[in-house]
């Protein structure tokens, strides 16, 4: 074949301008915790001065959290064919618990580092995987229940804070008494607290040992709420370079984390790029690849295959697997009189393994082995819900529970092993039936964060999904849930562009921060009193930089007023 | 002047064909009541065949409510020069309680008609008003007090039912149990079970005796959850033509009722071709208006300036009147610590008026007098928020909940006088503090409708503010709200274009939809039912056609898998 051409070759960034600039008024700083090298991110706007009938007065920067790694930072340049600096790479040497080995352990992964045809796709730098020492885990969990407090969990603490003990204005501090239905956030995020969330499981760090790249973030109902976005490449229709771009567009408009959801040819070399120059936590469905290495043929699927392929993922450095253990045989014939089945992919590739052998899901079966593979890499479980309801009408059914009563099971098995674990949610679920969700999850799993997608509140609206799920998803976020899936306006019809991934993350950022709000998180109304200080101020451009998306909220302005004079009135 | 010439002149229904033109899949059907003239509007959307290994399967068409007015319908050709027809005058010439005047009997409205300057913009079939007889009261709630049911109650009934009793599939009519926080919903809605609802006050019926092309709806929590959406022309933005086809644009995507807030100087004439071409109620704000007599400035207005306008607007038709008597003069200082102050415009009118004056607002005054125009109309009230938040900060403080008390008050009055009541509500409220908002109002104002604007669950997304209130518009329509006030993208931020107003309505449709799922109403899950199905059996055409947005649904699919293949697969 033909030395395939990157335009990272031609640009060292290779990526559009228009998403590594940092936002109107923003830029990015850093945060220093106890040691040289927890240097904490945030973005600082800065505000103009509020001009009144009886002088000027300062209106000092607001820091909030941010997500868009090095990219949106002028002085840290990014070079995507060498991938981010390894900032936690000191703090994995330092536990000294681990080994590099010569090369990848799967045979998956061997076989594509010595295929000829994957060179040219091949990220240059990749780095040998890491593995726990015979015997060790490697996982936070282990660490925060032994009374170690990591770095990742400092370096939270601090991004989590928002740098709020700054601020001193009564006017922006002033805040609603929360409702937050069992959630306890502190004043103040200690690292202390970050550790004690951890070790009983209320709260995972997902930190890949392989992905020395990742600026840590929990995902917990005591932290902010996050949101995840999915991007995935299918043969016909994106390059690497698209999903490298696609996930540096996601952390900019503020995706938490990112599943990369991609199938076809080269999902390994994909995710490789993506992980190296991801900040952020990355997911997969390691069942897909597997699928894929079985030509889709559902019931070809083996454990020794799905082994494998963990390993390979794991050392690759993603994070959190989404893995569906709970479809367990006796519960596929409770979907025989649902309206819309079973509408996970994942759901759906196990349920066909189990009718098709008879037998029990290897996922199940084998799952204290797959615990063995997170703890040697600390890849978190995301205990997917392969069951759940692909329509209103099914919402909240037996099948439904039944997969959540495994989930809660498993949760407990893969504690004893001190891995980290959430639990993914609808779904379709209409409004007055989501609070049992939330109630069932904290109560079924032991409170292990819970994981959502949507919830979408009605199905009468396909082009508007992101809508109808944002609706659910705040109130699941106000009930508990740590981390809502993003949906995008395309669900149920096609693939998202670079605006539906906009407008989906954006309505999720809205979700969280409702929900934030709504629980009462000491760091959310801030945000909220200062730019509506600004818009009574008619500051219009501080209205615009503390606004989620600053570019939409003054192109919108400018189209009907577009004078210079009434953005200053 | 020169002679104006409408765009209507050249075309008889002068519109866009866009929206006009039946959506895609459906036809305008009529249910026939108990009289030949009752004849009700339904959309009636055909679906495909079910193909399975066994054989083919009917789906019948699903029947759904209807705001788009004749504009839908091929075979009722409407010209907007003449108005639609008048299919309540028989229903209104019946009661035998009005008179027909001789031309306007307010100053303005005579000074309008006889003014040349204005001829060349005025309708051209304007009719000669109507007004009850001395003595007589003529709104929908005096006659249900006295235990008459109306044409319009009837229609009301069929409207609700929308069909559903026609369905019998099992799979289609199943449904979860709703949680109704008191709502009292019955499986079928009967003509006196609308009467006992507007006869306590519960429900309005907004229908003034001049402007009998409206087709009847009702605004009450143990009905469908309604929408209203905005226009407005601004002296710079727009003309008569784009206002109307802004109605006709409006009710098409779902509108219930138009808010007319246009300002500039030809209000007057506007007003009166949206009227005359309109088949929902339509709402207004006088105070703007009183305003504009005056010049914009606030301490300049008087009763007998307002009373005018009062009187001007029913004889044109308007159906209900946003009246900010709640704004007293003792709550004007309780804004003083607010983080954004008064925001309703009407809110600051009054305040500014109060305060120039040191006296108690005329509207509250006079409020008995209003009552007194209001039932010789059936004008309702919606009675304003003048004082709602303009921020999270500021939500459920001693000011918003001083002027609800009052609005309770006043409700009591209007209903001494058998006049129709609703009460407007906010704004800016996150998630926790919204069931307060409708906890409140029910008991304060007796149950009379609850009308809202969103809310807002959080202020930091200018751009994206349809979403933002999508979501505090859901929950507090499935806490007991009537009826949800849209909001755009473009809030905060300018004016919203044509694709910014089906953005907003779609939004809120979806939140109203997603209200009465929760609520348990009887004819909302069969929609999404029949969708699921269809999108279960890849049934595409069906699927966007069942949908709220056909058209972008369809695009949005065809966006990434354009060929008809993939649909019909």
């Amino acid at each position: 074949m033909t030395h395939r051409t990157f335009s990272f070759d031609a640009q060292p960034d290779g990526l559009d301008p228009a998403i590594t600039a940092p936002f109107p008024g923003s830029r990015r700083v850093y945060v220093q915790g106890s040691r040289p090298d927890v240097r904490v991110p945030m973005r600082e706007i800065t505000q103009a001065d509020t001009v009144g009938d009886t002088g000027r007065e300062a209106n000092p920067p607001l820091t909030v959290y941010d997500t868009s790694g090095p990219y949106t930072d002028p002085d840290t340049p990014v070079d995507l064919r060498k991938g981010l600096p390894a900032i936690r790479e000191a703090w994995i040497l330092e536990r000294d618990d681990t080994v590099l080995l010569d090369g990848p352990s799967s045979g998956f992964g061997q076989e594509r580092l010595a295929d000829p045809a994957t060179a040219a796709l091949r990220f240059e730098h990749i780095r040998p995987p890491r593995r726990a020492r015979a015997g060790a885990n490697v996982t936070q969990m282990h660490y925060a229940r032994r009374g170690i407090i990591t770095p990742e969990m400092e370096y939270i603490a601090i991004r989590e804070n928002q740098q709020r003990q700054a601020i001193t204005d009564e006017r922006l501090l002033q805040r609603h008494a929360g409702e937050g239905f069992g959630a306890q956030i502190p004043d103040e995020i200690t690292p202390e607290f970050v550790r004690q969330e951890v070790a009983c499981g209320r709260a995972i760090i997902p930190s890949n040992i392989n992905h020395p790249e990742l600026e840590p973030m929990a995902i917990g109902r005591n932290f902010l709420v996050k949101i995840n976005c999915n991007l995935g490449n299918s043969a016909v229709t994106s390059s690497i370079e698209e999903e490298v771009e696609k996930m540096v567009r996601g952390i900019r408009w503020g995706g938490d984390t990112v599943m990369d959801l991609s199938t076809g040819k080269h999902i390994h070399e994909t995710r490789e790029w993506i992980l190296r120059n991801s900040p952020v936590p990355i997911g997969t469905v390691p069942i897909y690849q597997a699928l894929e290495k079985v030509d889709g043929k559902a019931e070809e699927l083996t454990w020794e295959l799905f082994r494998d392929t963990l390993i390979e993922q794991a050392e690759q450095g993603v994070d959190y697997f989404t893995i569906h253990a709970g479809v367990r045989l006796p519960y596929v014939p409770m979907t025989a009189n649902r309206l819309t089945g079973i509408v996970s992919r994942g759901g759906s590739i196990m349920a066909k393994w189990c009718l098709a052998h008879h037998r029990e899901s290897f996922l199940y079966t084998h799952f204290e082995d797959i615990c063995e593979i997170m703890k040697a890499y600390d890849v978190a479980f995301s205990l997917g819900d392969g069951l759940r309801p692909g329509c209103i009408a099914d919402a909240n059914d037996e099948a439904q529970f039944a997969e959540l009563e495994t989930l809660g099971e498993l949760t407990r098995v893969a504690w004893q092993h001190d891995v980290q674990v959430m639990i993914e949610g609808p779904g379709h679920v209409p409004m007055q039936k989501i609070k049992e969700n939330m109630d069932k999850e904290l109560s079924i799993c032991n409170e292990a964060p819970f994981y959502t997608l949507g919830p979408l509140t009605t199905d009468i609206a396909p082009g508007y999904d992101h809508i109808t799920s944002a609706i659910g998803a705040a109130q699941i976020g106000w009930y508990g849930t740590a981390m809502l899936c993003y949906v995008t306006p395309k669900e149920h019809l096609g693939l998202p562009n670079k605006e539906d991934v906009r407008e989906g993350i954006v309505a999720y950022r809205i979700a969280a921060h409702a929900a934030d709000l709504a629980k009462g998180h000491p760091a959310a109304q801030v945000r909220d009193n200062a730019l509506s200080k600004a818009r009574f101020e008619f500051r219009w451009e501080d209205q615009f930089n503390l606004g989620l998306d600053p570019e939409r909220a003054r192109e919108y302005h400018d189209e009907t007023l577009p004078k210079e004079g009434h953005k200053v009135a």
